[in-house]
């Protein structure tokens, strides 16, 4: 077999456009792309910072953390990408929706497949303490037409800022199903969400504590409209005046997705139903980005 | 509590900056130098490739399943940077030693603390099958000072390109500590080494296979130097003709540190001893750059 007499010497200088190179062989020209992209990134951001070995093994280590305390129930390469603001970019550079439309937001690792469908007014927190809080309003499209059918997944987390994926519960907790009716109108009934803290037990964390940054999330509550003949839409309402809105851990507060939760008295409630106690509205239309 | 009327909006065009400007926010300048310059490369890379949701998610859970392989014996974080170039690169910008200096090349995973200390031409391949090698010469410093006392940690892999970290075993295998004599000379007694592939039944093998990248590293042994009043070296030697000299999946080939095996006829071998069988000789003098 044939050896070439003198190897591929690589130099400082050289293994970038070396290893940029070699990746650029892969079949898929996107992969190629992808991988081309990734090995010149990352040699770049090594030779700004010119990396040291003991920075470079902390990494290793710190990596290899993130990829261990995964689970089912845990995603910290998620987390890892939400707080340095990847998922929010990746979010808003696959979804530039038109001006009037709702804008999406991050999914976040809580989001449960299955949801339990739930009628007009139905609601999603029984049992749960907490205030009473009806969202409600139209799924439009962009001419304001009224969207029915459409299926809005909805879920939260519970006054402890738990989500069910993170809990050991037998039953659907706080998430539901609901299909607008023939006027486009929905109504969710739940408990009104508070701000809360992510997993700060973990090596996302770990870093977290040796910045300025909070680690806390404003309130809100999360959907997920995937509506025949429109741009799926992933996104929040956030709670008006609610603590965290200006330093969202995660980047995912848009200033369209901000409502208010007005504060009413016992009486009845925009279901057509009743409430013995003082409970909160959001009014919100859903305006959906044709496909 | 004062909340802010207008809350943070992060757009498409804004949140780069956000999200540098808070983890530029650690205690720590230098962990702060690197979290903002992590942020940038980062986002660059996203929005170079303008990155896809579905891609994002791929990228995850492989970064989640290079974690979870990952144990005592496994470092597949290591050999994703391995392969991406990045330990290389982390090694040269490091190690940029005076020309005549024995060049550094990658530690890999394989390295093992506390090897037993062997004396001059003892054998670290004791029971294992393969053409003896010895690999002798002498320890200097740059201006040709041979150096007393200086340790040479050697390590390699079996004819079955296999680690003593890869295997369940006792004894230390193929491994040892060899101290210069008082004229700077040292005498490793071994087997001649073969190329070998990486491991390739975890994430970074599935990757490689989706390209045209050869898996194999050429032949070496590994020498860590770790003498007072000099840099730390940690290198390789490998063997000249040997296959995968161009191709070197971890990149770690330096034209300087490729070296002749001669093959010599059964006789007197260089530590003063003899050999009943045809063995290799490779002579190389290891030139230290100063602390
Ligand atoms: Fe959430
Ligand atoms: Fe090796």
């Amino acid at each position: 077999m044939a050896h070439p007499v003198t190897p591929t010497v690589v130099t400082e200088d050289t293994i970038t456009d070396v290893a940029a190179e070699r990746w650029g062989t892969a079949h898929d020209p996107r992969t190629a792309e992808l991988l081309t992209a990734l090995v010149r990134h990352l040699h770049a951001f090594a030779r700004e910072t010119r990396l040291s070995e003991a920075e470079w093994m902390a990494a290793i280590r710190w990596l290899t953390e993130v990829g261990q305390i995964s689970d089912e129930k845990r995603e910290e390469f998620i987390l890892t990408s939400d707080v340095l603001g990847l998922s929010m970019l990746v979010v808003q550079q696959n979804h530039r929706f038109a001006e009037g439309a709702t804008p999406a937001t991050v999914l976040g690792p809580f989001h449960i497949e299955g949801s339990p469908e739930l009628g007009y007014g139905a609601d999603m927190s029984e049992g749960l303490p907490g205030t009473p809080l009806y969202v409600h309003g139209t799924v439009r499209a962009l001419d304001g037409a009224p969207i029915p059918g459409a299926v809005l997944d909805v879920w939260q987390a519970d006054s402890d800022g738990a989500y069910e994926s993170q809990l050991d519960v037998d039953e659907a907790r706080l998430r539901g199903k609901y299909t607008t009716r023939e006027d486009g109108a929905y109504c969710v009934r739940t408990i009104a969400p508070l701000g809360y803290a992510i997993p700060m037990d973990g090596p996302v964390g770990r870093l977290i504590r040796q910045t300025e940054i909070s680690h806390f999330r404003p309130a809100h509550v999360h959907f997920l409209l995937n509506v025949p003949g429109y741009e799926p839409l992933i996104t929040h309402l956030f709670r008006e005046g609610a603590e965290y809105l200006d330093s969202d851990v995660v980047f995912g507060v848009k200033r369209e997705l901000v409502v208010t939760f007005a504060e009413r008295e016992p009486g009845p409630t925009p279901d057509g139903g009743h409430s013995d106690v003082p409970w909160c509205e959001a009014a919100y239309d859903f305006v959906l980005q044709p496909a």
